[in-house]
């Protein structure tokens, strides 16, 4: 099976540039509420197919999100070690910011 | 004295944004460390006289800092409690994830 690419060393400029996009952000949050989200069932951004796949592109190569493939789905989730591990505190200060 | 536009209103995407840049990263890390910087005074950056303006400004427009004019001078800031106040944690997390 084909393996998306998804860097190993997570970069802060990357992240922020990453979250610094409203759409980008609210993706996020959404799997943060989930395991696992289908490229195609995010509900939080009304957006061309294209555009979120262009959102989830950015988001796993920054290091954000690991994307699963399985089949023809693309299953998206948060690398919450990996970030927590790199940025402690700093995705949640994020959706903190984000949610106010 | 003409005063130089700041908002009122802080936006997550434009701090995160302004925050994204290694340069702009290395001038607000060097204003956690002193209570005022004039502009042609940072050290942690290598760069053109303009190319630091820009990025001050940037960082102004975002929310980040307070540039005060003082005659020929531009005496930089950074908005601590209007940052705190509007995404507690993130400067402290930002940083945090910047030293490491």
């Amino acid at each position: 099976m084909t393996e998306l690419y998804h860097p190993d060393n997570l970069h802060l400029s990357d992240v922020l540039y990453a979250l610094a996009d409203p759409s980008r952000l609210s993706l996020v949050r959404e799997l943060t509420q989930e395991t696992e989200i289908a490229s195609t069932g995010f509900r939080s951004v009304q957006a061309a197919r294209g555009t979120i796949a262009f959102h989830l592109k950015v988001l796993r190569l920054a290091g954000l999100t690991l994307t699963r493939l399985d089949g023809n789905r693309r299953l998206i989730s948060l690398r919450r070690e990996a970030l927590e591990s790199r940025f402690p505190g700093l995705l949640d200060a994020v959706l903190t910011g984000f949610v106010r």
